[in-house]
Order: C-alpha cells, then sequence, then structure tokens
C-alpha cells in the first residue's frame, strides 16, 4: 500500500482532468476498475458538472527570470482550479493571489477554487518573506474548458445482489493522508475480497470528492435499494487511533459491526456520531439518499496541523497504520458477511451438549471454557429476533467466537439459519457496561 | 423589577384578602391586569373557596403595656389567617401559640393557618428569651369572614389560539424572593412581550398559592386544550443558580427548551426531574389536568435558611439575578416561539451553496465557519421529523444558530415551512455527549 | 437455618441416590415437601434421566493397609458417580484417577462425572506429595444401576393461581454455601410465608441441578403460564455482598423488586445482567421456557477460591449472612404481593388532604413529612399507567411507605385498585439518578 501510495504521490489531481486520469489508469494496474467520463455541464442534482481543468506549468518569476514559485517543485503551488494567467505585475497586485500558513514557516498550504473562476499561488511564510517589492512574471499554464469528470467503479459480484458500498475521493493533489491513504486500502480490500466467498457485492468507488459523489449518485438512483451497507475511507494512515463515523441512521449494522470490531482490536479509537461535515459520508447520508454508510479515518480532518498542507506526505503516512486500517476493515467486512440470525432448535432447555462431544468431560470445574460460553449465549439467544453481532454485544464476546459457536452448534443440528427472521432493531439489551 | 419588589414588600399579603388586592392593583399600573374575584364557599374540584381574612392590627403588650411582638413592625409576626383575638394571658398560655425559629435569633417565621381557624404570633428566638413571666394583652384585630378569593389575570393575544401560562403566585406577605421576585419577572415578561410579534398567545395568572390555581383550573376547563406550554415563576432573585423543573410528562417542548436555553446560557444551572411537591406545578401538572407546565427558580424552597423567614427580604434578592431570570425566560419562550418543522426542497445530495453566496468562496481551509455547519446541519436534518430545537439538540448548536440557518435557507428556497410535520416525539438521538 | 445446614453438611448427595433422599426427608420435618421420583431412562426434552448412583464406601490403602485417601473422612474423595472399581494398580496407573486443586495444599476438590462412565479420587495437594510408588488397593464400592431421580416439591396455596417458583439444587455433597445455604434460606422462607397472607400461591422446588430442573419442566410444562415470577437461591451464606442476577427478559417485576428492595437495604450489593451460565437460572431462562426467573446468590460461583472445594464447609458460611439474604428475599416478596396499580378518583389538581386529616395543620414549615410526600407521588401518579413499585422507582422512596401511602389513601376514598390497568412497561421514567 505505501509502494502505491508514492507512485501516486507526485500527480497533480483535481476533480476533473488528466492527473486523475493518469491516478486511474494506475489503479487498473491493481483492480479492474472501469473509468467513467461524465461530461462538463451535466446537471447532477442542485450541481453541474464544471469545465475540465488541466495544468501544464506554473509559476511566479522574480526581476532576475528566478521562479520564486514553481509548480515542478509542488503541485501545491498553484490554487487548484486556477485559470491561466500570463501577466507581469508588482507585488502589491500578485499579494492578493498569495496564500501562506501562518505558523507554520516552511510548509505550503493547499487551496482550491472549483466554483469561482479565479487564480493564485500557495507559498511558504519563508517563501512569501524572501520576496523583494519588484516586479513578477506569473504564469499558470493551464486550461478551463469544456470536457469531462472522470471516476473509476470496481463492482465485485456476490453470491447476492445486496452490496456493500467503499468509497474513497481521488481528487486532492500531492496529499498522502488526505486521499492516498483511503485510496491505497480501499485497493486492497478489493484485492484481497476478490478471492474470498462473498455474500454481497462490493462496489468500490474512486471519485473526485463531492461533485463525485453527487455524479454517481444522481447517474445510479435506481441502485441504491441495494447498498446494505457503506463505508468512506480516507486519513486512515497518520499516526493516529482509528475514528469510526456512525452512518446518519446512526445505528445500522455495520455501525455496530464497525463499533464492535474497534472495540474487540484492543487498540484505543474513538467512535464519533454522524454531522453533516466531512467526506462524502455527507452526500450518502443526505435526507434524500440517506444510505447507511459511516466512515473510518485515523485523527479527524482539520484537527492535525498537517491537514490540506504540504506537511501531508510520505513521512506523515505509515505501512503499519494503513496494515491495521486494511484489517479493521475487512474485519468488519466479515462481520457483515457472517451476521446471520438463527433458531435454536432445542429451544426448551440447554440441550445436552456432553452427549455430542461439546462439552468438558469432567464437570465441576470452576471455569468454562469461552467456546462453550459462546455455545451457550448462541443457544440461549438464537431465538430468531437476535442476530450473530446481537449476541457478540450481548455477551461481550468477540464476534468470532460466537460465529464459530453457532457453526459448530449448526453442524450438530442443534441450529437453523432463520433467514425470514428480522433481528429486534435495537439489538440486544442484555450485557457487559459499555 | 426590583423597584416594583420595594413597592410591594411592605404589604401583609394572603391568600385572600385587601393585602391581595392592593398588591394587583399596583401590578395594573404595569400590566392591564384583570382582577377577578371569587366568592367564598365555591365549591373548587376537591376544595372550598375560604373565608376572606383581612387584618388592621396585632399586638401583644407586657404589663407596662409596651408591645413586646407588633405587627405593625412586621406583619409576618402574625400566623396569616389568625382568627381575631383580644383577651389578656399569663406567659404559660401564650407560648401555645408563639412560633420562632430555633437557629436562627434574629429571624420571624412565616407560619399560615388557612385551613384550621387559630391564632398565633412568630417571634424571634430573641424577643422570645426577653418576655418574663408576666400577664400579657393579647390582640389581633382581624376578621375572617364570608368575602371573596382575588386573582389576577392578563391575556395576550397571539397569532394562534395556541396558549402559553405563566403562572406565579401572589400569597406571601413580606417575602421577596419567595413570591415578588416571581411577580416582578412575570410583569416584566409582559411588558416585554406585548410589543414582540406573537405566534402563541399568553396568559398571565397571578393567583393565591395552591387555592388560586385550584380555582383558576376548575373555572377554565374548557381553555386548557390550548395551553401547549406553561411555566411557573418563582424564587428567582436569590444568589444561587437557576433550577428549571421539568413537566410532569417529563419531556415536553418547554422542558427541551429550557434545557437547551439553561445549557447554552454559559451559567451553571440545574436540571430537576418534576415532583409533586413545590409550588402550582403540583396542581398543573396532577393527574387529570396534566399540563405541560414546568417551573424555573433558582435555590429551590426549603434548601436554604432564608425560606419562610423574615430573612427573605430586600436584602436577599438581586437586580441582575432577576435580569438573568427574565433574559433566560424570554429566551424559551423565543424558542418555542421559533421552533418549527422545515422540509428540505432540496434532499438528495447537498444543495450547492456556493452558487448561492452561502458558502465560502476559496475551498480548502481546514475550519467551516459556523454558519455554514448550522446551514448544513438544517439541511441534512430537515426531513420532517425533526423540529429546529431537534437540530439544535442534535448538532449541539445554539437555537439561535440554527434558526438563522433555517431562515437564510428558506429565503433562498431550500427550506419550506412544513406545518403538518409532526417531529418524533423523543428528538433526534444524534449528538454530543450530554 | 445454620442448624439445617449442620444438619444436612454430612451426607453424601447426588444428581440421584439414597444421600439426595435422606437429604429431601430431613426437610420434610420442616415442611410438608413432596418426594418425586422419575424413573432412570426418562427422556425429558433433550436429556435421560440418569441410572442411580448409591455409595456405601470408598478407599485407596497403601502397601501397609493404611487407608489413605478415605470416604469416610469426606464424601468429596470420590468423584461424584464414580463407578464401581476393587483393584490393586500401580500409582502410575492410579494417578489418572486423582485430582487435585494446585494452589491449595490442605484443600479437596469436588468433581462429578454424571455423563460419562468413569470413576476417580478427589485430595489434596499434601495427600498426594505424601503417596510412594507403590501398589494401592483401590475400592469404590458404589452401585450405578436403573433406579429413579428424586426431588421435592412444595407447593403453598395462595388466594390467585399466579405463582412464584423458587428453586434450589440438592445435589452436592458436602458443600456448605454452593448448595446448602440456598436450602435452608428456601426451607425458611417457606416456613414464614406458610403463615402469611398470600395473593400469590409459591411452589418450591429442592431439586439436582440441571437435569432435576430440565426434568421438572419437562413434566410440568402446562403450569409454566402460571409462573408470574421466580427466584434461584444458591450461594448466600459466605461474607461477600448480594448479588441478584436479572432474568433473561431482563427488566421484569421481580428484577425490579430485588433491585429496589437491594437498593434501599442499606447493603453493598450487586445487579448481574443475565448470563446463560451459573445455575438453573439456565434452564429457566432458555429461549423455549423464558420464565421471568432470577438468582439470589451472594459471591458469584466461580469467582472465590472456596467455591466447588472442601473449603466451602461449615465455616464458610455465616448465621447474619444467611438472615440477610432470608430477610431481603421476604421483602422482595412482600414487594410482588403489595405492587397493585391504583387510580385517583380526584385526579383534578390535588385533593384538599388537610380536611381529611391527612397533612399537617400549621402550614409554613419547610419540610414536608416522608409520609406526606409518599401520599402526593401516589396520588400524582395513580392514573392507571403506574403500579406501586414504578412509583416508589420514579420518587426514589421505599416501596413499604408509598404501599403504606396508598393504603392510607385507600381507606379515605381518594384511590381505587385498578386490576385490569397494565402498568407501562418500561415504568416511570422520572425520578432520582439512579
Amino acid at each position: 500500500m505505501f509502494r502505491l501510495i508514492e507512485e501516486l504521490y507526485p500527480i497533480c489531481r483535481s476533480i476533473t482532468g488528466d492527473g486523475l486520469r493518469e491516478t486511474l489508469r494506475l489503479l487498473q494496474r491493481q483492480i479492474p476498475l472501469e473509468l467513467r467520463e461524465v461530461r462538463t455541464g451535466t446537471q447532477v442534482f442542485d450541481w453541474t458538472v464544471p469545465k475540465e481543468w488541466n495544468i501544464r506549468d506554473a509559476y511566479v518569476k522574480n526581476a532576475k527570470g528566478e521562479r520564486v514559485i514553481d509548480f515542478r517543485k509542488s503541485n501545491l503551488h498553484v490554487v487548484n482550479y486556477s485559470v491561466p494567467v500570463r501577466r507581469r505585475m508588482a507585488l502589491a497586485e500578485l499579494r492578493e493571489h498569495l496564500f501562506t500558513l501562518p505558523g507554520h514557516q516552511d510548509w505550503i498550504p493547499y487551496r482550491t477554487s472549483y466554483y469561482e473562476e479565479s487564480w493564485g499561488f500557495c507559498l511558504s511564510e519563508k517563501q512569501l518573506a524572501e520576496m523583494k517589492d519588484e516586479e513578477y512574471e506569473v504564469c499558470i499554464d493551464a486550461t478551463l474548458e469544456n470536457g469531462h469528470l472522470t471516476y473509476g467503479e470496481y463492482f465485485l459480484h456476490g453470491d447476492t445482489r445486496d452490496e456493500v458500498l467503499i468509497s474513497c475521493h481521488v481528487c486532492h493533489p500531492s496529499l498522502c493522508n488526505d486521499n492516498l491513504s483511503g485510496i491505497a486500502v480501499a485497493v486492497s480490500i478489493a484485492r484481497v475480497l476478490q478471492s474470498a466467498p462473498r455474500r454481497y457485492s462490493y462496489r468500490f468507488l474512486f471519485i473526485p470528492g463531492t461533485i463525485g459523489a453527487i455524479t454517481w449518485l444522481s447517474k445510479n438512483e435506481d441502485k441504491l435499494g441495494n447498498i446494505k451497507h457503506g463505508l468512506v475511507l480516507t486519513g486512515v494512515g497518520d499516526a493516529g487511533r482509528l475514528h469510526y463515523k456512525k452512518s446518519r441512521r446512526g445505528a445500522t449494522e455495520i455501525d455496530r459491526a464497525a463499533a464492535h470490531v474497534l472495540k474487540h482490536s484492543g487498540q484505543r479509537h474513538e467512535i464519533l456520531e454522524f454531522s453533516p461535515y466531512g467526506y462524502d459520508e455527507r452526500q450518502y447520508g443526505s435526507p434524500g439518499i440517506n444510505l447507511p454508510v459511516g466512515r473510518l479515518s485515523r485523527t479527524p480532518h482539520g484537527t492535525f496541523p498537517e491537514y490540506h498542507t504540504s506537511a501531508d506526505n510520505l513521512g506523515f503516512v505509515h505501512a503499519d497504520k494503513l496494515g491495521e486500517a486494511l484489517a479493521v476493515s475487512l474485519e468488519i467486512f466479515s462481520v457483515l458477511e457472517n451476521n446471520r440470525t438463527f433458531v435454536n432448535l432445542n429451544p426448551k432447555c440447554e440441550p445436552q451438549l456432553g452427549k455430542r462431544g461439546l462439552y468438558r468431560m469432567v464437570g465441576g470445574a470452576a471455569d468454562a471454557g469461552l467456546s462453550e460460553m459462546a455455545m451457550l449465549w448462541v443457544l440461549n439467544q438464537s431465538d430468531g429476533k437476535n442476530s450473530l453481532l446481537d449476541i457478540a454485544e450481548g455477551s461481550g464476546l468477540w464476534f468470532e467466537s460466537i460465529r464459530q459457536a453457532a457453526s459448530v452448534l449448526q453442524e450438530h443440528g442443534l441450529l437453523r439459519e432463520c433467514s425470514g427472521c428480522v433481528p429486534s432493531a435495537a439489538g440486544l439489551k442484555l450485557g457487559k457496561k459499555s
């Protein structure tokens, strides 16, 4: 995953344009991603697909002809979506188009101007301090013309039409955590799930933030009914703890699965309530869409100083943190895949586990094995109203041990899966203090 | 408000009689209060309107003819509703009619005997210690005869017949916090609301405690259906923190509005559960009446030593505390006035705020403005199931900023008020830890 | 109770056999218990009534003919349900049949082998260390043959057919807390309730653990509908605090009654959520039975070192602890007996308590008496939706004071019992922080 991030890092992405296309084509080497192109001017709900932006070069040259701001050194130097400009001007005039980050001498901020035609440069405080009051040559060699918005989509068929949506944004230029970390983990999830048995189908979206999600949703309203769970992946590579942000509905199966997996992960973590600010969960969780889509991140956007600056670089993301995020994501999907509801076929008193070889044979010992506890919980709660996740939550036991217990009990004819059963919405109210 | 309290302080009020009438007439100089008279003997639910009590003078004179207890010095000296008496008696006999407050040498307790015919004097421990074993002349120049119970009512019409009830008791003699503070704040509320636009009608009751509320309720059963919210005001002038006591139903709109306003007031405060003890919220919250009426007070009755003693005097109430209570009350009513339910007219994904001038124009900054957050919350939650107060509670934002956001969004055609919408009873379950 | 425990302590009980019968016959001296016999081989749900086990003697003799392990010294020395054996063998072979308790030099563990035919001896670590490598004479003079499973049942008629079930296990040999303490308290409950007025009927079961409960349930399915509340009693004599374990349903009337009684007991205690491990609440709480049966214990089984060892002896249980458990149990049943629902016959405003002699006659005092508070709570909440236990929980007052208030109010014609009223399931949501 880290190598993929290294490869993608130098590319100047935006919400449209060739940087975005190049990024998606690199991903096609890993997974059979399909690229979609949506024409400029297309109406997507309340929005319009914007002109396509492409940039070749940009600089500010001083009186000596030296590039004091140089796009070739960092693509953050240009305000993303700047209109073309090629002029000479005094510092005073130029100054209104320069953006720095007070408090961080060496960092370049990241700025965009997608929906208002303007131009600008971002630079470090140190660079700005060195600029003399002289005339500068300003060049942004960009085009902003009718074209297309591009996104990538990969649909992995499962046993059923029910889908899990995995979405990440691909519109940020050289920013590692906020963009590339989510892309890298999503690609790895896809590669793992390709070769795993799947009850659910999985749909992976690699889309420009906001406008991409809106575009996809507006063109795929007929598919929304199939989406049973979803996860936005972003900012999963920094050194902070994992944060799961709940879907708008707030107690959906993926919300509960994620909370369960994180609780049993042994890692410090946070569960965040839904709020209508953040990444594309905003769109998936708008009132007219209202899909059960949560978000997995580490330190939340906007709360770490490196956010949207040149310091969100290759040194800011860590291979082991990406690995942990991948593992947690896969375990969440494993809970969803295996979260079924069973009915105890011997519901009056406990079945005699001993005669089936499922019980310690010499009684009286002070401690029962953990898997016996799991079997007892599954038997006790499998009345058709509790899913395995309900039982895991109620018992305080790990989902995997509950799943294994159910599997053994089913093999011994003590349980039957109940596909028509609808677990009580709120889940099991028993159990450990949270 | 403090000046009104000073003016009312010397009057000897009771649950009936001329002191009560004089009090209400003084209030008529401030607001167009209507005085109602209900005849002695009138049956009001399980109670009977009592005889009218009036007092001219009262004293206990010692052998030298000196007034050792003198009604003219403090009207608390006479047990309220004492029957007339004019006799000479030894200290031993008189002693059974004397009430002091152990532990407070200089304070005179406040005692009443409304529903049992008896008489008595209240005095300080110090006064009692100075009384010698001699013969005393005892005089209570009072009358207890058929007459009327008086109360004041002021109805302020609003755009709808739905009412807010504001009730305070007016039956305590020279006690400032427990009586006059509530009266003063209620009068000020009335004066402010007179000149404000009003969705609700407001009904102000200035009534003797218990029997007054029972009398009003028994004579106005046909109006109870209009009362959508209510507030008992009392004990709001001392130096303690504000306490809001919930209505019997416990999660009504005024309960939630009051909790919201106090939470965002920046002041320390307490929210109390309903209990069937206290002031007239007991009657409004009886099971057969069950109106959504809460109570605003500061230090709860019975929990401060000055309660029901001569120490609840002009020095015990503070102009700034009255002002704070007024401000909080008005803000609660403002929340009720403005708590409407809207429907997002662009519910699929976010509307493009930028093209409407509702969004910062250069993207990428780490912090969104607070009012943008308010707009996003209102848009996200306005699905007809959440009122603005629901959204304020869910988002943790101040109601006023939510209201302003809704107003701006409505002006831009993004929201429509939904008068037929019924917000989910329990409110939004999202949001900040409380 | 302690004397009964002393009397029962030496008997070698098991899940069948003469030790069990002798135990039940000793209980018949205290209460008119009926003994039931169920034939070996009887199918009871998923289980089969096992062969009857009886033992006369057992020992291991060393080469000198000395009994180095002697059943006559402690009946824990033989693995309960050992098949007969009479052989000579070397230590190495014998070793596989010996069980000790690592970490406790002098304690003999308790082991059973009910459902697998095997044999063994339990002994202390110290005894084992003294056994030389020589030939031993091994004798278990026991029979394991077709016979019966025995249990005791005592049904105490009440005014209604609705039943309270009280169940304790009687299958453990010389173990005091885990077995005899529950038996002793159950017998005392029966003796007290015999001479008390009873709305409910009470059914006492003295049964072998697991198989006994399963047997009784399987043969009495037609009676289960009558069981409205139930309590498993066990491990109530040690020095630890009381623990009430909730029934499977988790918020039943006995769960709430037990929590209320323990809260007001002034003793430290714990409320445990249901789990499908423990004593016979497992069977009563299986999904196809699902009776509202909780469990009262002190230190939970398995969490104290003396559990299932010879150290659970007469010194481990305390007469005063048994007394406390008895008192708490009786108070729980008293709450159930008296938990009725009333309707306030004067629901509009408060009734005038004073004219009925139910109120302090001189008003104005800062504190109302507690029983007045209880009356006000009962009047305020008796709208047919709240039982007396609901009101006690909501007010934070003790059930007994609420009950007394209701009784006085009923005498004065202010309340009427509402037998058809169904209190709101979740109880009153008002009230004190828990």
